[in-house]
């Protein structure tokens, strides 16, 4: 048996979800809300399938129950996943997929329109990977009298975790772990890109004994040699080679939730430049985790790592963090809360956040990140690793 | 060495695709295109990189040279990735990121104004997985004075596929009929759903000795038990059963072109509706593979399969088949081409399908299908698999 303790989701979680979501709209003054994210659909539902590509939503009233739209063949698998009684499950008819003369939410409009008030603000999620233009322009058309207003607050909502979340996340950490492990293991000089590939991802399916792992929102990413010094390059069947360093970025999941980790390995005797960039950023790393604690706000943790590097000459441009917890293709980040300059939101108890030192060069990089929960009194780590470099010889 | 060629690019390969959409711009009176689809950045640029969850696009005008605009980290990689002189990459500011009162096609916009004649017809991805409601909106107010229109016509200039793409459809056959021989040995009573996940996913990034996997538009999907009445299902940790029947479906992936299959395995003695099905399908397969040439439409391909299933009782709502090429996440489907009645689209020789023959049932399903080429005479199929249940006892 773990010894990490899957808990079980309350009763009442879903409910009190519900409920603070249309406490949200309330403040915001929204008749209905038109949720198409996937990661918000299952939060507010359990709702979990790899139908996200084709038109769906979930339409929440001001009160009373959502209802929840989808194409009819999906229709059918939301009774298996997700926590809605039949009767709030709609399926669109199969003639509408793919057709330039009609869209799902002509229909969809139509059938939520008797559901919201005529004169009502209607929210959408603006930046929701799987709204589309037309699926915006089709429900705008379809609400006629209604003002559209973008509204992401359920990913706000999301923001702090409640118990069961946290032992989600915490169980992600344990495969995100295991799964790093594998990686610089197997990681050496002649091997294909694409054979370690492999590794990670069986590793990453296969979880634990106790708790299988569960597909990422974003495929292990491990650009070696020059690529290094750009993010989010994909692998090829390139070999590894002795005198290059590879960044991995990867991350471990379980129910949907992700812990995501990042750590750098050298194939050889590491250039000086990397060595002493690896040092700056592990002390940045513990500047960070050190600053974080209910109360400060995402500019101040982004302060206490800027002040290490730049006594050391080192700048960074981007964001170093992010909040996580549930994630679908083709992200796993929450999309509310950054660690940079300016942000002013105060961190609590229960959230959590992916905290990302990339050092992207002229033709080579760095990268160490960590998972953390915000603790009332910290940071709680998600995995054990050591924030160095990784030397191969 | 492997038997399968790998054909290079033509130096001239791009430019043909460039002068095909801006041909068939011309034809519908646009001043320029906003391409946003991954499948098509890559298809016109060779651009790859997981970065398609922030706003990006390629502006084609009219005439003269298309420009690309992403994140500046992003940008960076475009150089590793694309044809695209440094010239025409521009990258668009860090603090733009997750914003609420600012967004990059702000930016975009102002940046893609001087090249767009003021009274031009602007085309836009309507149903691009990628281009958000918010980046519609903002391109729209930073495109005042210009009419914009829903213009999916990249999708369709993909739909015929040169010899060098048919040579990279060839190559993911292989692999996805070497990743369905694992799924299909692996698969046994008692054995988790994540861990032969594990050796799919293994399978699919290993690929061939000569020719490495990637990752595929849509994970491994194995409803097993009751839960194969439903498509788009993803893994748990649950073991195999006896006595349940799992529909299997995956796709072989080489540099980014998906050649996806499908086949049912039973664990024991299969149910006789079950085996029965079995047969009716694999007849209905051989009709419509028969029925596949230049000049016949979509409806008539979809008929001939019809015509086998309803002599026998059996009806299918949903279409047969979808026009298949490069995909990126979340889908590997052209969205163009269906074989389904009504479709006037007549078939040519360089078309790609999928025919996916799913018989969705209430609590049971059987999905056999076949990735094909058109050819001047016929049907070219890329793997070579009998088209039968498998049955494990």
């Amino acid at each position: 048996m773990s010894d990490v303790l899957v808990q079980a989701v309350e009763p009442d979680e879903y409910a009190g979800r519900l409920r603070r979501v249309q406490s949200s709209m309330a403040d915001r003054g929204l008749g209905a809300l038109v949720v198409t994210d996937p990661a918000n659909l299952f939060y507010l539902t359990g709702y979990d399938a790899w139908s996200f590509y084709m038109p769906q939503c979930l339409v929440v009233p001001a009160d009373g129950e959502p209802q929840f739209f989808a194409r009819a063949m999906d229709a059918a698998g939301a009774q298996f996943t997700s926590n809605l009684p039949a009767e709030q499950i709609h399926g669109y008819p199969e003639d509408l997929v793919h057709r330039p003369d009609a869209h799902p939410f002509d229909w969809i409009a139509a059938q939520a329109r008797p559901l919201i008030p005529s004169d009502a603000d209607v929210g959408f999620e603006g930046d929701s990977h799987f709204f589309s233009a037309r699926s915006y322009l089709a429900l705008a058309a379809g609400l006629p009298t209604n003002r559209l207003v973008n509204a992401e607050l359920v990913n706000w909502v999301r923001l702090v975790k409640s118990p069961y979340e946290l032992g989600q996340l915490r169980i992600a950490g344990r495969i995100a772990e295991q799964t790093m492990r594998t990686a610089l293991d197997q990681l050496c000089p002649g091997r294909r890109q694409c054979d370690v590939v492999a590794e990670i991802l069986a590793a990453q399916a296969i979880g634990t004994p106790e708790h299988g792992g569960t597909y990422p929102a974003v495929v292990p990413m491990l650009p070696s040699g020059d690529a290094a010094g750009t993010p989010h390059l994909t692998w090829s069947d390139r070999p590894f080679q002795s005198g290059e360093a590879t960044t991995i970025e990867l991350a471990g999941v379980f129910g949907r939730y992700h812990a995501p980790l990042a750590r750098t390995v050298m194939l050889g005797e590491p250039p000086r430049r990397l060595a002493e960039t690896a040092k700056i950023v592990a002390e940045g790393m513990q500047a960070t985790l050190a600053a974080i604690r209910p109360g400060v706000s995402g500019h101040a943790v982004h302060a206490a790592f800027n002040a290490v590097i730049t006594a050391y000459g080192l700048t960074k441009e981007s964001r170093i963090g992010y909040s996580i917890g549930i994630g679908y293709p083709p992200d796993w980040g929450e999309r509310t809360v950054s660690l940079r300059p300016g942000e002013q939101t105060e961190l609590a108890a229960g959230m959590a956040f992916h905290v990302i030192l990339g050092m992207w060069m002229d033709g080579w990089g760095y990268e160490l990140s960590e998972s953390v929960v915000v603790t009332p009194t910290g940071a709680e780590r998600l995995t054990g690793l050591p924030q160095e470099l990784t030397i191969r010889r």
